[in-house]
């Protein structure tokens, strides 16, 4: 059914399908560029307008007129937890099961700790080499720090993950979207054979929460971390979110284990006494105006409703791959994210052999997108505020970089790093 | 010379020194709420006016504007080395020695988790129960994780460090400035003890920085920490800092070993190879919204002088406590904090037996202190923005909410936790 866009589309037909787009009126609640077309929201999300009247709010109110005593009446001590509470609806999870906090980084250390010390008699840490790599540098990093046989395996290919979930395995961690080509692992799946093998599962939702509906419950996952800066429009380096199954709360203490996280953090007692619940999972002082700004895109997304920016997203996906390949014919671009949707996050990536050069040029050109080693060209599909119009300018402007051979010009291959 | 203000001060002198003072222009950089007497900055600072049109910069041209490319053009990923330059100077520490990044309690966890795996022969971390209780919790919290012998060994008193520091003792950790009483350690005095017993020493510099000259190389420190929220005026929850001598840069990987901190990130190898020098101790995406409004209040302090700030904190805690000792004498209090002004920090407190209630009348008027346990009104002075009248003000509102006796009046004894 999701693959009802042909080799008729059109650009009417398109703008057509944005006159009827029931998360249209989203697109008003973003200050965007003029001129842009803004495909690199699975990077950095756009600015919710409502982001201004929230910094303005910690700004001046709460920081500026009632200061300290802002900590209790303006809620800042809430934060994590009425964030994390938010996400969890996106994330399929319950209340007091997610909080907003630190980074995605550490937060995986935190749980990845955690999993290591409930699986003690194991050592091994189970992933793929495509995964993000700050995931596999915390699992090298915390396996290196532990020592005493512990240490990250890596598979090439998703394909020999099964075989690499091994009596010596405590924890397989993943992340769920894949940050290059958008292809989604099985999670519920994965989570299973994680667990057939004696083995915790943990997963890296960045590229996933508000991107399509995840069922962390139900799959029965252990943990998950992620951030709130890529489809939650939460703002750069926004704070991150952790996840706990309610069955790991109470067993383990994590690490990381700052006042934030104590069970009565203002008794001030010298002794660390974790809090009940997903509270210990906390650290330290949190970055209040970032966190405050960052719910503003969470509850955009919320009132949009996952699965409504879900159904848009393919739709936008589909569209897109569908006149690429149309129009791009021919023109050496060969589909590297995962033609079958459901297989699929909201972004799509093409590789082509002067990709560089390819990715500058549509940039110059007002198309933001980026450039992935080797060789992609990386488009994410933002349903909140991309219109089905811009899946067809985005191939068009494709298709004429492509077609007046741009990597021919030397102002096209300056490298500039862009996350 | 510190002692200059005697049972001769009276609101008049003090006021005249308001008009001689140096930095007297500072107060107007800062938004202030009317008719309230704040004296609360060693928790959370006041809000450098500058502060709205950082936040409106990264609200607006760069984030609302630019986009992901702001990560470049707005020099976004430089903000934890810049802001750490700009820390460096305050705590007497080079270039390149220091990053903003992640929280106290994390950076903590990063530095003893370095300093425990350069004496791997010991397992002790030594401390006094009086530190402040996070820097406690994550000594402990690290301690557990690793197993193996590894403890926290807290004395009940200061004096009893220099024997509690044994041959197997790892690392010396304390707060430089107790948050409680404004105590001051002898930071150099204690650091050469520790190396002498083959420990290093780490350093929470949360109630030192922009409250006093911090000289962390002078004094051989081997790692400090500390916060940007009080004294610097960064901001709820700003990212706090991490100083690392530098020959401690390139010999150890810390644990977090998340991608801020790799050689080259945007190279997306999946292998960590830590960044040479200070870098290696960043780990996940920052906060950059919350960074950047922090810098506005290290700025200031930067362009105040850490001297002269120090000066003026000193002449402002001794008028204190000599108005309030004249004015207040026989209400029941006793001078909680060190006498001599070069063993205080910022801060005056003073016991009374009915503190709680006291805060709270003197918090209703609109002097703004705080209560700690057991006990202690806290009042923190912060030069840049209080004034010598000040501290004669709030002398007299605690003079009369002692001399009404308002711990008769239960509208007083409800609780609120302020951090």
């Amino acid at each position: 059914m999701f693959r009802s866009t042909t080799a008729s589309t059109t650009r009417a037909s398109l703008a057509g399908q944005d006159v009827t787009d029931p998360l249209a009126d989203f697109r008003g609640q973003f200050d965007l560029p003029e001129g842009i077309l803004y495909l690199d929201g699975n990077s950095l999300g756009a600015r919710p307008k409502a982001a201004l009247a929230a910094a303005g709010r910690v700004l001046g109110p709460e920081w500026g007129h009632d200061l300290i005593k802002s900590w209790n009446t303006a809620g800042w001590f809430e934060l994590p937890g009425r964030l994390g509470d938010k996400i969890a609806e996106l994330i399929g999870a319950g209340k007091d099961t997610v909080v907003a906090t630190d980074t995605t980084s550490a937060n995986l250390f935190k749980v990845l700790a955690v999993a290591l010390k409930l699986r003690p008699e194991r050592r091994v840490i189970v992933s793929e080499r495509e995964n993000f790599p700050t995931d596999l540098y915390i699992a090298q990093g915390l396996s290196r720090f532990l020592g005493a046989g512990h240490e990250l395996r890596v598979v090439d290919n998703p394909a020999a993950l099964p075989a690499a979930l091994r009596d010596d395995t405590a924890v397989l961690m993943l992340t769920h979207v894949n940050y290059r080509t958008g292809a989604m692992h099985d999670l519920a799946g994965l989570t299973r054979l994680a667990h057939e093998c004696g083995a915790l599962a943990v997963w890296d939702l960045a590229h996933s929460v508000g991107a399509l509906p995840v069922g962390v419950v139900e799959a029965g996952a252990d943990f998950a971390v992620g951030c709130t800066y890529k489809y939650l429009n939460g703002g750069p380096g926004a704070p991150a979110f952790l996840y706990a199954a309610p069955s790991h709360h109470n067993s383990i203490e994590q690490p990381l284990s700052g006042w934030w996280g104590h069970a009565a953090p203002f008794e001030f007692s010298p002794e660390y006494r974790p809090a009940k619940g997903i509270g210990r999972f906390l650290c330290g002082t949190q970055p209040i105006l970032s966190m405050a700004v960052a719910e503003c895109g969470i509850d955009l997304m919320l009132e949009a409703g996952i699965d409504r920016v879900r159904a848009k997203s393919i739709a936008l996906t589909e569209a897109f791959i569908s006149v690429v390949e149309e129009r791009c014919a021919g023109l050496g671009l060969t589909l590297a994210s995962p033609r079958e949707p459901s297989l699929r996050g909201s972004q799509v990536s093409f590789h082509h052999d002067q990709a560089y050069a390819v990715m500058q040029a549509l940039i110059a050109r007002g198309v933001i997108g980026d450039y992935r080693e080797p060789g992609l060209l990386r488009f994410g599909f933002t349903p909140l505020y991309t219109r089905y119009a811009d899946a067809w300018d985005a191939a068009e402007s494709l298709r004429e970089v492509l077609a007046t051979r741009v990597w021919d010009r030397p102002e096209f291959h300056q490298r500039n790093a862009v996350t």
